[in-house]
């Protein structure tokens, strides 16, 4: 049996309504499923589309789907997308469609890849960012795996994703087998580093004594600038929120950074393939660091009080200067990743394509995407962005105040791990000579390990 | 059929001949096994004592073993470990014990002793450190794994470890399942940590225009007080080796260095349990950043000149000061991977134990661990050694060197990453405030992501 719904949704929480809502906008007819039953009754009386048809059965939402079918899965990454597509399957036919919309770990999505081709059916693992807002309004959207199931997905896809400010969509198809899934883990990671870095860069401009506000209106001002962004953007937002007795309400949350693991996951591939990931890696320790809060406390009250940082003329400026520094040198080592594991796992990835999906809809949206995807349009094979004259130019011109404020930062003891590391790796990664000889030179004298003689 | 031989080892490499040297030196009697015979006989020949007998196949091995068997390979971790168990299990009987002496990955040593329980046969991973020579005249060991198998090995294994000055053997049970390899796995993390330090600070030095015989007076007269160590001693004795044309050896020595995998378990067991381990991760990056060499040159020649590191007054003495602080906080996150890895996984590590086994014979062996073993012989459940008043001593005295010398770094372009993280993660967990806040107010508001109020 067949039904009439182009496209079906498994799991109505919060994103997989608001795909919905958005399939709906753009004229599908979708067909959805939840575990409990309950929530697709609500969200179906409450959407009143004459487009949506709950199925209160897996049979009943795969029969009401037109063949060959296409379902999203939109449910907890892990043993539960398993368990989905365990119950799916016998119900499915050849041809038909499977794509994880889920933050799954990659290798999870290569592995259903490989297990569902020899059954017949396409599967996708697609990674969708933007949040709550993304999802309802248009994601970026970064599916990969069988690419036969593209061309019957890309219009419905490409219809919901973001567009950039150029109309292009920010969907593509990444690749084989996992590689949309490792995109988007990419992508969390760098967000994990740009977070870390305003965050850095907002803790150094309170300890100069600033208040929220003033430091909303610096970022507001960069937003307008070559730092213009959604994290930057929000961020102003955030520190102007104020709570019920009109207090700030930044002020009041506590100081402890959750996780839900992308960060780590980029950061352990970043260890695997030997690229190094400093920025998002320090961003996941100075996340769990900061959940250490009692440990925090009590060494608080062990040692001296802190120095204070001194303020110099300048210092806001060389603080925006500084961060577009480290945000550039952050997306150098997140494609750094990219083109290694593209590499290693024989997949064709599209660099521009990937700025281009990144440039609108997700939380790491940045106008430097765009020359960014230029970049790759005009080089392709290019193995470090740092390489490219758009980062010269730009690195050139604002290392210096990455610099200053990195120096005042270690005098005044404010810890600024992300951005040290962005520095670090600028210093190491242009560096001719570093001193790995002298390793060698241990490791041969005390393991007799292999070494080579520097070429004449 | 059982034999006279108290003890045989699998595996003749340099390391395995010279534990089995150690082993006679000390009055056991050694059968000894080589997939290669030829090898076997060798080695059997040259060392020409009555007490090392050699076997041409398991069987004669196994049968040339007093029972219970005790079985230590030496044989390269991975497979081939689980090739030679295999071979090796059908030819033991209940009793006998397996101890794996490789660098073995402490999840494999887990698997394997929960294989090998059930069939009566006691298995013990043990980390074993201090390279080719250690292993000749006194390695730090440290097994883990079935605990009745201690009191037969005890005497075999303390009797060749190395011994501390006040006689302590540098071999001491240290837990469960793979806890010996997991222990033998941070202490290795620690070494890529110390071993990134000091060539951070001797690639300062000579970007000062010192030569190497200069920066190996130094490195002696450090080694001569709280810095002594084995690692610093032979960065000494590594700057002064002539190469047969008479330059300096270190000079001649291709900066990518290499690396075997165990500086990056310890990174991912870091991220994995939640535990700041920047020092070793970084470290481990700065190696395979410096295997991208070809990527360095071309970066070189495209990016203005580097600054150049202007020296300063007592530069050199703030190195020593900068040095120390380092080192003690990289014992810190160690030992706080340590503890949060006993929590995990359920193990009864005893801190002071293991500082007392890197006291001597192993490559991270130094004076500090003294006062670290004191501290958790006072308080052996303390959480973060920063929490002691040793460090609290030591870390006041030194900051303002690693200030200084981090400031000038940063200034003159020379990558200090490992040097700043250890200073990043000071400054992070000593601070009652960080902006983690931010960083959860962002999530909550593009994610929803929940939060809590901080506590009044």
């Amino acid at each position: 049996m067949s039904g009439d719904c182009n496209i079906g949704l498994i799991g109505l929480a919060v994103m997989g309504q608001n795909l919905v809502l958005n399939l709906l906008d753009n004229g599908n007819t979708v067909a959805v499923y939840n575990r409990t039953h309950s929530v697709t009754d609500d969200f179906v009386k409450q959407s009143a589309n004459d487009r949506l048809v709950g199925a209160d059965s897996l049979q009943a939402f795969v029969d009401a789907l037109a063949k060959p079918r296409k379902i999203i899965l939109m449910v907890k990454a892990g043993s539960p997308v398993d368990a989905v597509i365990d119950e799916l399957q016998p119900l499915l036919d050849k041809g038909d469609i499977v794509i994880d919309g889920g933050n799954s770990l990659f290798t999870d999505s290569q592995r259903r890849s490989d297990a569902l081709t020899p059954q017949g059916i396409h599967f996708v693992g697609c990674g969708i960012s933007g949040g709550q807002d993304g999802a309802r309004f248009g994601p970026s959207m970064m599916p990969g795996g069988d690419e036969s199931a593209w061309p019957a997905l890309k219009p419905i896809l490409q219809g919901i994703s973001a567009k950039t400010d150029a109309g292009e969509p920010c969907c593509e198809w990444m690749g084989d087998g996992g590689s949309g899934h490792f995109v988007k883990m990419v992508h969390n990671g760098i967000e994990y580093g740009d977070m870390q870095m305003i965050a850095e860069i907002y803790d150094l401009l309170r300890a100069t004594g600033l208040n929220n506000e003033t430091i909303a209106q610096r970022f507001d001002s960069w937003n307008q600038g070559r730092l213009s962004s959604y994290l930057v953007e929000i961020t102003a937002q955030v520190l102007r929120i104020k709570d019920d007795d009109g207090s700030d309400w930044v002020d009041n949350i506590w100081d402890k950074a959750g996780q839900k693991g992308t960060g780590k996951w980029t950061a352990i591939q970043a260890l695997e393939l030997g690229v190094p990931g400093s920025i998002t890696t320090e961003a996941v320790y100075a996340r769990a660091l900061s959940s250490r809060w009692e440990e925090r406390q009590k060494l608080n009250a062990f040692y001296q009080p802190k120095q204070s940082l001194t303020n110099y003329d300048g210092l806001v400026d060389d603080a925006e200067a500084a961060l577009y520094a480290a945000k550039l040198i952050a997306y150098a080592q997140g494609f750094s990743l990219l083109s290694e594991a593209a590499r290693e796992y024989q997949w064709k990835l599209n660099m521009a394509n990937i700025a281009q999906v990144w440039k609108a809809g997700c939380i790491i949206r940045a106008r430097a995407l765009d020359p960014i995807q230029k970049v790759f349009e005009q080089s392709p094979t290019l193995d470090n962005l740092m390489l490219s004259d758009f980062y010269r130019t730009e690195l050139n011109g604002c290392e210096s105040a990455l610099r200053r404020l990195l120096a005042r930062a270690i005098e005044g003891g404010v810890p600024t791990p992300a951005l040290s590391n962005a520095l670090a790796y600028f210093d190491g990664v242009r560096s001719a000579r570093l001193p790995a000889n002298l390793i060698q030179g241990q490791r041969n004298f005390f393991g007799a390990h292999e070494y080579e003689r520097l070429p004449n």
